[in-house]
């Protein structure tokens, strides 16, 4: 692997430099009063009227077709917790910056100062009219399914899709992965049997987009074990999970949990016992996806015999990274004036970046693409347009 | 003057190329994954713990002290009334492109789905984190006023200064004018007798500089005469009016005002009758505001021997238009990490432009510099700063 090793220092000198790793860009110059006219004052009345007549124009006149709001309220950043909005515009702005160079979208972080879930929902009715889609990022869950469900279906949806990356970016690049994994190791989505450690926001969206694609035997833990409709303890959230997962009703905890053929532990450092690891079947697959701490270390894996191993580091094999998704989902969303994200689009978004390693460079150590590939939005656009034409 | 004739199509063709007149830039390219660690996760989680242990070091590793919000809610935007926040986009983007080329400010528009003074104002205090300095824009009057002032004073206010563009912005810019032009015809502040025609945003906030100013005969006319204390149908907003300004408790209409060596209207076209003009002391100095149909014509002024006459057009001499004025006013607050605006700020500000055109460059068809005069910002920034030094 390329050499990523960074310093503390390194980091906070370049942010202190930049003072912001994105800014506004001017698109077209003012040199004279006839570009002030048409640009501003009083020529742009004309734009403003035929918007005015048909908001749909929005999309032609102004910024409003390639815009995304990346928005948080820093309760859940990273593995920082919750931090608040400031601190959590850092990571935000790293978003927008991958936005632009991947996606060439222009993105900007809203950081709330609240995190009051039905004051989130009416902030982001209030800001919408600027944008394209919205991107909801590192709100704490089950607070964020609300959210998401509040701005997609009923009285407050919004008119532009909402995309919950921890969710269903995490979701896509990890089917994605799997995909490749299975082929490498010549298993069958049907047949599998696979452990998802973890009910947060990616547990969560990993489990229903596997369940969607075709993955029949596939059981979430928490940290109380199985969940399952036996259990009295679950919320809302969880419940849903217990409908479509575990159709073997199994019961009990990860360290019970036999002849898995894949895990994919979303939660953190420890969640998963070497029983776990010992208890699987053989071409055993693992993501680990706990960030900088795997939940099982590349020596565990090793000494466990685990033939395909995946984390969201930078510095190991198999990087399932949500920023292989994100720019060119959002990419997608924009330019099909996508109104509500499905199952479907999900799907074709994880088969595009599956192709994007080509079958005779697939092995055990390359599932997924580098996000410096440049096929790999274009791919996505590609293949989401297609499931929906 | 410069050709700035513009046709409909032509700003409709613009606007349909750009597709929005400012976008996202990225700052520091992706090239490596170390780039990638150190720009976003894992290495930005040490800005975002810095940050989240001392919030004011968003100031140091964000872009929030460089970037404005332009907010609005559509409802008064230039002369064309309440079209809603989608065809206001339009306008904010011009700001937002005249912020970054003549301020290099990063601003972005935030048009708000809500009328509602109060979600306005929740809107506002939400989205703040990201944001160094507010600018109010195209809000109608009265509202405007309290949303300003409960977001400066009070349990509401923000940590971070609100420009109200349409009051501070023109009243400086009047000022500024003003300054020269009393220059010119050889008078004094504290001895000219000034009529303000229109007690919206714009009359509202020229009022109260020129009375800080040190104005002391001044009256303002709304559309149903003189602004005085004996009056019972004023709101709060006009009575704080009555209270500092037309001392003389002058009780007529504009067309009754004598002797005035001043006439500032921004109102709309066929607000001042020629007797006012007539009544007029000589060395007549009018700036007539209403764009792009100016309260007094050109030819009107010259019928009636006005000395001095300035418009918001960019096709007549002496421009009077904000764009002068927020670019380094606004570069000025962020610089100097302002909390909340006064007029000793404004009047420098005021002073600054002024100042921009020499003395000998003076003359009744020069009496503010051009939007292209790179002095400008730089200016107003310096005469700020030792305002409040």
């Amino acid at each position: 692997m390329a050499d990523t090793k960074w310093t503390k220092e390194e980091v906070l000198e370049l942010h202190r430099k930049l003072r912001g790793k994105v800014g506004i860009e001017g698109k077209s110059p003012i040199n004279t009063m006839k570009d002030l006219s048409l640009l501003y004052t009083p020529g742009v009345a004309d734009a403003c009227r035929e918007i005015a007549a048909n908001k749909e124009l929005a999309y032609e006149y102004t910024m409003k077709s390639n815009s995304v709001a990346i928005v948080t309220d820093g309760t859940r950043v990273l593995g920082l917790g919750n931090i608040g909005p400031e601190a959590a515009l850092p990571v935000m702005e790293g978003k927008a910056l991958i936005m632009k160079q991947f996606g060439n979208i222009n993105a900007f972080p809203i950081c709330l100062r609240t995190t009051d879930p039905d004051k989130i929902v009416e902030a982001v009715r209030h800001i919408e009219p600027v944008f394209g889609a919205i991107n909801l990022e590192d709100i704490e869950t089950p607070k964020v399914f609300d959210i998401e469900e509040r701005l997609t279906e009923g009285p407050d949806a919004l008119g532009i899709p909402v995309f919950h990356d921890d969710q269903h970016g995490t979701a896509i690049v990890v089917l994605a992965a799997l995909i490749n994994a299975l082929k490498v190791v010549g298993k069958n989505k049907e047949t599998i049997r696979v452990g998802v450690v973890g009910a947060g926001s990616a547990g969560h969206g990993i489990a229903k987009l596997l369940t969607a694609y075709g993955v029949k035997d596939l059981v979430v833990f928490d940290s109380k074990g199985a969940i399952t409709n036996l259990r009295t303890d679950l919320d809302l959230h969880k419940m849903e999970l217990a409908n479509i997962t575990n159709e073997g009703g199994f019961n009990g905890t990860i360290k019970e949990f036999q002849g898995a053929d894949v895990l994919i532990a979303a939660s953190k450092n420890g969640a998963v016992p070497h029983e776990t690891l010992q208890n699987m079947k053989n071409d055993k697959i693992v993501f680990s996806l706990s960030n900088p701490n795997p939940e099982i270390s590349p020596e565990d894996a090793q000494n466990f015999g685990v033939r395909i191993y995946a984390t969201g580091r930078s510095d190991l094999p198999n990087q399932v990274n949500n920023s292989l998704c994100f720019p060119g989902f959002l990419r997608a969303l924009l330019d099909l004036r996508v109104r509500k994200i499905t199952n479907k689009m999900k799907i074709a978004a994880a088969e595009a970046i599956s192709g994007c390693v080509a079958e005779e460079e697939l092995q055990e150590t390359k599932i997924v693409p580098e996000i410096f590939d440049t096929n790999i939005v274009p791919e996505i656009k590609r293949k989401v347009a297609s499931a929906i034409s």
